[in-house]
């Protein structure tokens, strides 16, 4: 049988220098553990377009289709920001999410305990915080049609369309309550069902669906507006969160923030079981590409190396391996290794970016 | 020539008992400032549909389109959640808001330093903070045709739509942008234009009103998950936030918590200038009906009593009296006078609702 296979997506950025620590990593997993994989490595995003003109080429399309996991870096920079839209780096990824049909996001927000300090929230508030976030990721208004900028009486008019169908709600849901289960067994899932029919039917079926297949889990609903204020007020509130995409968006980043460490998170987008029983997966860091420290060696690669962690659990069934990974994440956190983004003014010398990838190793 | 009128709608829940104490304010201003009212009072939301059948009845859509102000109280409870989305509590509020085209929604995010303790964010992060967020109210998401949930290849689907002509994007920047010139002179603008087709639109439209008119005040353009995150990091590194109905409503409950206090947050929507100058205009308070404390004489009138202050500044140009209002519950603040949303656990005990009202009063 051959070795599962990894195409890895660097992209724009700093995603080129985090996944260089990704690299490393995976090897270790191959030599140490008897891990391996069958690594590829091709362009997404302003790279590709560089390249080709396109931010995902076809042929990049085809092999993350192929894949058993994509590990993507991150898209996008100013030289991009006058592209036309449909070529704009963004696309790339979102073609990705797409075709390879996505649809649930996981976004967890973890508080590392040595970098509690770090949040702009009260230690007490989000010390511990620990929440998953579950976006739905392959439709709602970033896909919707009709879309697009019309003429109509005489002046321009923005259009995008928010779109669910029952089917679409039903999987994205089950994801989360899946998820749950695996946690603390509790479901909040958010949307504006007071003001629009799209957040009606999400609410009638997220109940039909745990109504049916979770009883067991307790569900609650929130409008998303109220949803962006618990965070806020009291995150620990929440085990998982299920929303919609453009909700998922805003709502996993504010909870982001909240942990003070956006160099540490992770993501995983999954999409239906493949012939040999993988979802189909991406995994990236929640971060951008950063282009103000861009090429500096100063890009903290923990939430690259902690998305390839999740693609231990979620693609390849490795759980306990999974856990050494974060596990040694934590351990040189709390040894006090930190990259630029991880120290307050006045602390003592940052690490690079490979230095940091240095100790995880050592940890490992 | 008679008295400026005002159209009083208290609404559900605590709406009722914050709208006694506005009252009382009210008539302060007529007995000692020589500020005399035609003060009105009419059903809107749960109370107007158990009356009526209807959240908002055509008489008082009437009354409100005449008034030179109205002030609302809040919408909605328990009772009427499993009522059919069309005469729900909340589409009182929104009928209101679209017929008396209210399209500039003012939602000041203002950090009382007696307060500052209350945030969740460490006091350094929000003491002093006071930031303006300009939310479209009459477009978007909310409003947009078709809408609704469809019967499609057999399986429902929920559908709203996001749309934005030219002119309604237009005349919100520029509320935005006076806004602006009487403050801190700055505008960031947020939407996701890296996605939608709408937001690119809005980027584009926001970008020629400030090139044709406002050239002196200076913008940039965040996208709204962005916005979420700089919120919770950093919120001071704003003025005034110019976002859609949809970002704007996740947005500016975002920015409210930050606060710590959502007893304490007014707002204002205004709409075109009527025959006598005035803009249409709505007030009300950020919080809602809480039906936990309704009724018990415990809620914050502070919120509602300062949307009376927007009025005096925005509807009758009376900016001086507007001040002496908020000085004068500034002033009740730190003289350490608390309702129950005000308090720590192990604080001493809490004024009423009536209480607070007395106190404002005195302090006048
Ligand atoms: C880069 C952008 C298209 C993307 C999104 O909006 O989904 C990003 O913000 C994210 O959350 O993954
Ligand atoms: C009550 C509800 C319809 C409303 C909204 O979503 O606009 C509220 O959340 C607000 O922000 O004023």
């Amino acid at each position: 049988m051959s070795n599962p296979s990894l195409l890895i997506l660097p992209g724009d950025g700093i995603g080129q220098e985090v996944m260089a620590q990704v690299r490393r990593i995976v090897e270790w997993y191959g030599d140490k553990r008897g891990l391996k994989f069958d690594v590829e490595e091709d362009l997404v995003g302003g790279a590709a377009y560089d390249a080709h003109g396109t931010p995902l080429h076809d042929d990049t399309m085809a092999k993350a289709q192929e894949a058993d996991a994509v590990l993507l870096g991150a898209v996008g920079g100013p030289a991009y920001d006058d592209l036309d839209f449909s070529v704009k780096p963004e696309r790339g990824l979102l073609r990705l999410r797409k075709e390879m049909d996505l649809f649930a996001n996981l976004r967890p927000a973890q508080c590392f305990d040595a970098l509690a300090d770090f949040s702009s929230l009260k230690r007490d508030i989000v010390s511990g915080l620990d929440i998953m976030i579950v976006r739905e990721l392959t439709s709602g208004s970033y896909f919707g049609e009709p879309r697009g900028i019309f003429e109509e009486n005489g002046q321009r008019v923005g259009i995008n369309t928010q779109r669910y169908t029952e089917a679409e709600i039903d999987r994205v849901a089950r994801s989360a309550f899946e998820l749950a289960r695996r946690r603390n067994n509790r479901v909040v899932s958010m949307e504006k069902a007071n003001v629009m029919e799209s957040g009606i039917l999400w609410r009638e079926v997220v109940e039909a669906v745990h109504k049916a297949d979770y009883a067991d889990v307790e569900l609650s609903h929130m409008y998303a507006d109220n949803g962006a204020m618990q965070l806020v007020r009291a995150p620990k509130q929440f085990d998982v969160i299920l929303t919609d995409n453009l909700f998922g968006d805003i709502l996993s980043d504010c909870a982001a923030m909240l942990t003070g460490s956006l160099g540490m998170l992770p993501s995983a987008s999954l999409g239906a079981p493949m012939e040999n029983g993988r979802p189909k997966a991406l995994y990236e860091p929640v971060h951008g590409s950063a282009p103000d420290i861009a090429g500096q060696g100063k890009a903290n690669p923990c939430a690259c190396i902690l998305s390839f962690a999740m693609a231990l659990r979620y693609s390849f069934d490795q759980g306990d391996e999974a856990t050494r990974l974060e596990t040694a994440v934590q351990q040189v956190l709390a040894d006090g290794v930190r990259t630029g983004d991880l120290m307050q003014a006045d602390d003592a010398q940052p690490v690079s970016t490979a230095q940091m990838g240095d100790a995880i190793l050592a940890a490992l």
